[in-house]
């Protein structure tokens, strides 16, 4: 690439897994592109996400060649386990959702080995490229203005997607988006444990002081929450409380270890809309944000970048835009769904600050009905191990 | 009976269809019982409620004799249809839940073929009787005072059951019982006109200006509801707004005809616990009240008493008193879960007077979820038809 001034096929803004993977989807399509993020390697390599693969998620990995160390140190979940009101259950998910399952694998993982491929491919990708604008989205060439080696420089593209997340830049080219958006009442307080798991699967807790999950990254390391209200400092518990909570609301006594990471993280809803302007197109944390409780964000992200890729490669191959042209509603129409599944998840399982026991008696009403309704377990099982493309 | 003092098995406050449906339930056991009601026959017959029969509600009205007109002028309906978003999509009753379907007949018709049926078959039936108290609750020799015909009067028994609605009497001999309640931001402006239904099946619609619902009484009789807000004088509608907002809210042109009533309902949701104190139990709307868009009401005070009857006679045939001690858990959980279900129909479909676009994008990406998927689906028909006894 020329220093100040290049030239490719789609510009890439956010080097996390959106941008990375879909880096991969173009260049085994024959589509070129260049990923710019703002960052440096070793800040994305070790920022923690979530941490729960799709079954799809975990296809469309093996399928771009970023499956290996995923298939050798990732734990296959087949079903997670509710608690509430003195009760467990599992909810089985090869046998409610047609034989899906879940991977548990970190983010951080997997953007280490999508970065480690995209360098081993010669495939384009800047650290420390602050990009300031985006300009030319009303034409065919839009230019990706960015700052990079202490240069300002352009690129030139004939797509640009903004994979740059909820505070990036991509999103203010939009003249007017129509935002739809619910912060929640609480928080999660986040702690990564060196402490084996203490259950095979993950813990989904309802108690009367509030929502509790139990997680893990690997059969060493345990990744817990506990809901606290927002604006909590992460320094005003100490271990022991955090132990003795996680104790309390999951019913159970856990396995303690040392506390390597802890912090406080809020709890929003959001979505963008359109997800494309011009020849500028979004994709992931860009265009919309879901509380973590159904796991959901990580894999919208990738879907909305597989959908994305098949289109540019389906206009590169044919010149013809319909594809393109439907990304943003077809989008939606998945995002919403993952929208109403996150909120669900959301408010059955936390107890909000202004909660009235007829509500509380409402989420058990509904915790009792997943537990004794094959329907009710497959729309949580389906919606959690993830839903076709095209439903 | 003795005109001051009487002697019973079951003595039943409240000659509504739990009320009457109890007497001849245990009559059919041989299990004496007297139904006091404290209104007059003709206020009784007229009085306009629910009008949706669950498989359950009709089976058990044909088992107790009560079925003949009830089948002759009912009409059985094998689905419902939602609009939303500009769509229309019908759920399918008996291939969705098992073969089930309901019956559309009003309860004041209900009402008056129990009251025939009660006075034919001698049951004693006291109109204008009305209860001022209940004692003994705490023995097995409760008392019920009430005045008729200008007397004093008490009425002994081995058992209460206060079948007397929310503002009934018999609730107050509860000390401290846990109320769990909501009010809902709307209410519903309901009509009854004399014009034949626009569609064969009922049609619950989500608008922009609020939640409607085009039903019927009979093949010449519309029974049409919208929402308006609380406080709402049914006499500031006039007859043509209300067709005209109601062609807009379910998107088609209704069958227009006089109107011949016009009111309006507040929605709540109430439920207080235990539904048993001593030898006094409660049925029907005296424990718990559901809002209206799930037409479960009726339902639930119906399959109240069964259980009741069945648990009474079970302990007169043999003494033991299993089925009377579980009668106010086993019910509570089906309650729990019709309150839910009225819940989730009634914040689905209608439009908070605070409602943000982010919640009415959820409300239109759940029933979306409804449209296509099977479990969604399945879920909504199970509810609305009538779940099991014992799930």
């Amino acid at each position: 690439m020329n220093p100040t001034t290049a030239r490719t096929t789609v510009g890439i803004i956010g080097g996390g897994p959106a941008g990375l993977l879909l880096a991969r989807l173009l260049h085994r399509a024959g589509v070129d592109s260049v990923v710019l993020e703002r960052c440096d390697r070793a800040y994305v390599e070790q920022r923690q996400r979530a941490g729960i693969l799709e079954q799809a998620t975990v296809d469309v990995l093996r399928e771009v060649g970023a499956g290996e160390r995923m298939d050798h140190e990732g734990l296959v979940h087949h079903g997670i386990e509710l608690r509430f009101d003195g009760r467990a259950h599992r909810i089985d998910f090869p046998g409610l959702a047609c034989g899906r399952s879940v991977m548990v694998y970190a983010q951080t993982e997997v953007v280490k080995d999508l970065i480690a491929l995209q360098l081993a491919q010669g495939g384009p990708l800047l650290f420390e490229a602050e990009v300031s604008r985006v300009t030319g989205t009303d034409t065919d060439s839009p230019v990706i203005h960015y700052r990079h080696e202490g240069q300002d420089r352009t690129l030139a593209c004939d797509a640009v997607v903004g994979c740059d997340g909820f505070h990036g830049v991509a999103r203010n080219v939009f003249d007017g988006p129509r935002v739809f958006e619910r912060t929640y009442p609480y928080s999660w307080l986040g702690i990564l444990a060196d402490a084996p798991p203490s259950y095979d699967e993950l813990i989904y807790a309802h108690s009367e002081r509030g929502f509790a999950l139990a997680s893990m990254r690997t059969p060493t390391v345990s990744r817990l929450y506990l809901q606290v209200p927002n604006g909590t400092d992460p320094a005003s518990w100490s271990d022991g409380q955090i132990w003795d909570e996680l104790d309390f609301r999951v019913a159970t006594k856990m396995n303690r270890g040392a506390i390597m990471q802890k912090s406080v993280l809020p709890m929003r809803s959001f979505v963008s809309e359109p997800m494309r302007s011009g020849s500028l197109y979004l994709a992931g944390d860009a265009a919309h944000i879901v509380p973590p409780t159904g796991a959901k964000g990580l894999n919208l992200a990738i879907t909305d970048v597989v959908v994305l890729a098949r289109a540019l490669a389906h206009r590169q191959a044919t010149g013809e835009t319909a594809l393109l042209d439907s990304y943003s509603a077809d989008s939606l129409r998945r995002v919403w769904r993952a929208e109403h599944f996150s909120y669900f998840m959301t408010s059955t399982l936390h107890t909000a600050p202004d909660q009235s026991p007829f509500e509380t008696r409402l989420q058990l009403a509904q915790l009792d009905r997943i537990a004794s309704s094959p329907h009710a377990a497959a729309e949580l099982a389906e919606n959690y191990t993830g839903l076709p493309l095209r439903p």
